[in-house]
């Protein structure tokens, strides 16, 4: 009698919590520092000394009935108008506080633009390999997913594949770069061509095909820039959120660009609006809004997870490990030694490393490896992926 | 092509923001003071210090990754042991953390009972005076909302016709005590006369009637005791916030409790859980989670909207308004001088109050009277009422 559909949801045991509950019970059998936990995504890089600064200079300074009321539904004012500004200095974008919409965070803000623009019959395109909740998302939202297969030389786009899966009913394509969990940034030629397809797309079915970026791994890039969506295809969402670059994940904040230049911005941004509305956020949290915009030049020691990067990647393809170089967020997605990721895992956990297989990400014989973790355990684990190379190499 | 729906919930211009236009207009030409806003629910009484001080001892004593980081998606569960022993200890109840599922504030509280449960074609019930955001979010969530006529005599519930609204579709009844906007607490006599009926329904229909219990304003209650309601019926959630009682409405912090005596109750929390993954929650603010648990025992000065109450109401019985009188929240719910409500805001415009109609409440005839100001507004505009009321004594 209850919504079978969200008790499912609710009661489903996750691949990534029993590797949790594995872990638990191994570390108290071993020790937890010989346990090489490689498969929660949750940022181990404290958030920077500027946000406890910026919340005890909040808490000092402004009245309590300010800092802690509500917001506008769509955020504090000064807050867009600083983020704003700030996104416009770094990507030459021409942003206002209108363009913005402050969420809970990357999954809200997902969920807000779902919504805002979800007719029933809908799809939505991602490329694997991709984070598993979209499809909860989009299916809430009484749409469809869409996957893509890998392209698993480099994790590009495969553009053939992709086209075959564009129809009148496509509303959107979602792009997650810095990818979770390949790790791999879109080239501008990636994008480039991305954005023709759509452009040419959207004029063939006389609607707008929109374009979703979810960006919390924005910041955690090594090497490489990332492109700015809305600067290459008009009809372009960013969905941000400080989880990552400041080391806040539980505290459920980011926002949703809405450039002028997409068709009927303001319609769009008002459908965003009622979206919200529809799904109980009211405003994002009202402290962390100001924080966000005190800290807007900052970010969490990300030099921590480029050093893990090098010292993984590198160890693993001496150790004969396949694996496309990430350049951005916190995660390695080599191939498994064998066909079926979850026997594979099932192997690696003999040596205590755990690791998640790439199944639930639409890309199988292949897994993931979080290494936001000390530096310490990267080196301690090497020997454990050796040993378990040596395996596969009987 | 965007979603209709969405765009007119964004774009719909509420009534209540009109007359904050309205306000900041004539302040602009008389002076701030010289307007008296009664229209917004937004608690003035700053938070207690001990919110600040708590927040400072966890950003001083605790590691910065784990003050910020993911909590389960049911939230800490040290938090929610920590709330349920104080439930507990108050109303003699015996939920333990399991019972609990911490959200961002009372708004997800409902969207998420609401998605939990609700199918297609099913009925949710309320009773006038209500708050008008229940249809949205029932909408949202797929049902429908019904709406029991008020009992304006009293606010109580008019039983006649709540019975002729149960049918076998009805799914839950949504409760609110103290209400918005009538201000009024629900006797122990009201709450067992609708448990009586509603197990009475249950088994005639074969199916848990849920009772929704929405309780941003329990600790708001001047004079009385209100009844816990998991006491009188055992499929009750409570939908619980702490926006007014620490004053913290911009932080969106509450939760909701899912009692052991509840059918299946296991079963309906998994469904809780999953209603909050597909609605995008992933975890109550972190920070605030703590904070909760660490103010567990406390509230905002509630004796200033107590004076407020006492003024405002002993004046306006003076002056010949018709007003029953309230027990808790924040609002009066007088008669209008006309029958259209409406109409009566307008002249109230003249002397500069601002009231806000009934109507959306679905209790035509009256206006709601947020007095969530300073006590200096409600002696100012007492003379202000009078005016407006030998208005209509002409």
């Amino acid at each position: 009698m209850i919504s079978q559909e969200m008790y499912e949801l609710g009661s489903k045991r996750s691949v990534i919590r029993e590797i949790f509950e594995f872990g638990k019970k191994r570390a108290a059998e071993v020790g937890a520092e010989n346990v090489y936990d490689f498969s929660i995504g949750n940022p181990n890089v404290p958030a920077p000394e500027s946000v406890k600064r910026a919340i005890i200079e909040i808490l000092e300074d402004e009245d309590p009935v300010a800092i802690h009321g509500y917001t506008s539904a769509q955020g504090d004012f000064d807050v867009r108008k600083t983020i704003a500004e700030s996104i416009n200095k770094r990507f030459k974008t021409n942003f206002n506080a209108d363009n913005l919409y402050m969420t809970m965070g990357a999954a809200a803000s997902l969920c807000a633009c779902f919504k805002a623009i979800a007719n029933s019959g809908d799809e939505f395109v991602t490329f694997a390999p991709y984070f598993p909740e979209y499809r909860c998302f989009v299916e809430a939202m009484g749409a469809k997913l869409i996957v893509v297969p890998a392209q698993i030389e480099n994790f590009q786009i495969d553009f053939d594949e992709f086209e075959k899966r564009i129809n009148k009913n496509t509303k959107a394509v979602i792009v997650n770069t810095p990818n979770n969990p390949s790790g791999i940034v879109y080239t501008e030629e990636t994008i480039v061509k991305l954005a023709d397809i759509l452009k040419a797309k959207s004029k063939e079915y006389g609607h707008p095909i929109y374009l979703i970026s979810d960006e919390p791994y924005r910041e955690l890039a090594y090497d490489v820039e990332v492109p700015y969506l809305t600067k290459y295809y008009d009809n372009t969402f960013v969905c941000y959120s400080y989880s990552k670059s400041l080391s806040l994940p539980g505290e459920r904040i980011g926002y949703i660009v809405v450039p002028d230049e997409m068709e009927e911005s303001r319609k769009v941004y008002a459908a965003v609006c009622g979206a919200g509305r529809a799904l109980g956020y009211v405003c994002a949290g009202s402290l962390f809004q100001k924080v966000a915009a005190k800290c807007v030049c900052d970010t969490s020691d990300i030099s921590i997870y480029k050093k893990n990067r090098d010292l993984l990647y590198d160890g693993l393809i001496k150790l004969g490990y396949k694996c496309v170089k990430p350049e951005g967020a916190f995660y390695l997605f080599p191939q498994s030694l064998e066909k079926d990721a979850y026997a594979f895992c099932e192997k690696a956990k003999k040596y205590n490393l755990l690791l998640v297989p790439g199944d639930d990400f639409g890309c199988p014989g292949h897994v993931r490896i979080s290494y936001c973790v000390t530096t310490e355990q990267v080196i301690k684990a090497l020997p454990a992926f050796e040993k378990l190379a040596k395996e596969y190499a009987k």
